[in-house]
């Protein structure tokens, strides 16, 4: 398998309607979209249940940052094609079907056909923030399995490029992640004391 | 002026012809593209010249650390209404002409108004490794600037990324770069001895 991993956002919605948005490092092998939840996974169980999800590529890293920070609550749009949804901040989207689901006891892998697929924004380049943004908030998915130490140096060199380069968005969604791991080191310092 | 920085690839042509490529992070102010080069620059000395440029938002890292590691032969093909080129592996491209130049000793301001834009391939989300070669190549441009400590540890960092995550375009880029740290500090060794 090709194992070049993209960065992305998977929408799928539970058998009760309710949508479900989250961040998932995707592949692309020939057309098929390849997904590797790790469970347990809403994503995961909604495939299961429906057979659909809808693949957004997104540059507004506040949707990243949001997921490791208790914020899930997007703007919504009906997908074309299937039943389900898309972000309305989605520069495009790719309506999936499962294909092949071979299941594993940590991370199945599901093979996702296209259905459907739709330009909304231009890409309009690399922006040194955002992929800061997505370091951090990676980081900040595991601050119980890494040195502080790390994290904190890490995030410092990291703030500088968010300094330079940031726009609002960014911003945001730094500052979200900012206190995330502030709060939980400064509970780590009093659990200590 | 909004500072969000993107980083893009700007090809011009020379008055004899001869085509240049190079990357900029630009910043977006309405419709326009403002570039701000550093001088000397054979790009700013071309748009004097001629008043045209091409903005290419481009994902093949290689451009990138081609351009500190001397390599800037890639495949261009002829802009659609200026007497320019694009990269062929420009997912987009606009064609742009001088609007307004601000001198300045250092860093002239180019508002450059666009003149035609073309789509030619879809983005495809962030790729970490992508981002982790931006970040290589900026340090990499910088090795007489920064403690070679720093560096070798921003390096170290940023390869785990890459080994995660990088495809074969990715891949060579990240090589070029170390192989240009590595015989400058080699060198550096060399002389101290």
């Amino acid at each position: 398998m090709n194992d070049v991993i993209f960065e992305t956002v998977i929408s799928t919605v539970a058998a009760d309607g309710t949508p479900h948005v989250a961040p998932m490092g995707v592949r692309y092998r020939g057309a098929e979209v390849i997904l590797m939840p790790f469970k347990p996974s809403t994503t995961l169980a909604n495939i299961v249940a429906d057979a659909h999800a809808v693949l957004n590529i997104v540059t507004d890293t506040r949707v990243f940052a949001g997921s490791v920070t208790g914020r899930r609550t997007w703007q919504l749009q009906p997908a074309e094609r299937i039943a389900g949804v898309r972000l309305e901040c989605a520069l495009n989207h790719v309506e999936l079907a499962l294909a092949e689901l071979r299941d594993d006891p940590q991370r199945p892998v599901l093979r996702m056909a296209r259905v459907f697929e739709a330009s909304h924004a231009p890409y309009i380049g690399f922006n040194r923030a955002q992929a800061a943004v997505i370091e951090a908030a990676i980081l900040a998915s595991r601050l119980h399995l890494l040195p502080r130490e790390r994290i904190e140096r890490e995030i410092a060199a990291l703030e500088i490029v968010v300094a330079k380069t940031a726009g609002p968005n960014e911003q945001t969604a730094w500052d979200w992640l900012k206190t995330t791991i502030e709060s939980h080191f400064g509970a780590i310092e009093t659990t200590a004391s």
